[in-house]
């Protein structure tokens, strides 16, 4: 059994869907690895890790012009407002997705479906650099 | 070590949860497993995985009734409408809630709570056929 | 490889968030773990897991808030109301949130970010004791 660390870092320039499937499969490839568990994290909590359709471009806007009618920018509603408008709703938005994706390697490829891609969800305004932290466990 | 794999089909009727508990244990019985991580997830971006009440079906019927009300299925709201008024309200159900479940094996048994049951969460209104992935890495 | 297994109790009073790094990493100290998977898994169905700040104390305040706008306690709402006011928004909060975290440990740490920390969010207003189940896999 083997375990390899690495930390992919992803720079945002604002709120929306990042797909990173092809750097984390890159770095599979170089590890050469066979069969075992992909622990995915990231190390932040005002930012998510999602699986989402990787077709359309289309799903990735929806999704986000989604999250902002449902936690809105709005200082009034949070105590918590140190970093400004997007402070909080980042906060929120972060607990009502993920912190990390737990993924199956076999024969060393990523057990996803067709459509199924890796995403990181921004959701501050500004420019971001962003930690995922992945973890292969297996042989 | 082990590793073992399975592909689990679940054949969905429209919205709802569908308890597949008792396929994912007669898997593990089957294979004989003592202890080990059980990694559980669902290839599709459409429908999502969650752990729930096992006892009152009015819970599950609550749960149905509160995600589309939360992710209304108008067309008007959404840009991504390829496949109907369901499509996009589907994707959002599936980020808000998981693609994925990662359980711990101790003496051949998933360590569940009482009442807590494994669901898939089917978001589409006509009939879908689910890919559900499992995936024991053990002894 | 090594596993062991741990049962973390919590008593809640009331909703919230409750932080329980410490007593997770005081476990994996005791345990003299090196690298591996730390699975981490709430046995309920009515609170849940999550990873958030663990600086300012309003972030859990608006969270609380947040949540219980979002999942109204209003009994004409749900079919399921057993167990009162509460009962099927907790389940609700529990979809939208995490039953599991599961995390990667690196030199007999678990790597997370300088801002986050170890959540139990408990959904019910009365006291209730929470088993939150450890499962360590690796060396």
């Amino acid at each position: 059994m083997r375990q390899v660390f690495h930390e992919l870092i992803i720079n945002t320039e604002g709120q929306g869907l990042y797909n990173f499937t092809s750097q984390t499969l890159d770095w599979l490839d170089k590890e050469k690895v066979n069969n075992g568990i992909l622990n995915i994290n990231i190390l932040h909590t005002s930012a998510s890790l999602t699986i989402q359709e990787n077709a359309d471009p289309d799903v990735l806007e929806d999704l986000k012009i989604f999250f902002n009618k449902l936690v809105p920018m709005n200082e009034k509603l949070y105590k918590h407002k140190t970093e400004g408008v997007d402070d909080m709703p980042a906060h929120i938005k972060s607990v009502l997705t993920n912190n990390q994706l737990t993924l199956s390697v076999k024969d060393g490829k990523i057990i996803l479906g067709t459509w199924q891609g890796l995403y990181l969800f921004e959701h501050r305004l500004e420019h971001q650099s962003r930690i995922i932290s992945h973890h292969f466990f297996g042989k």
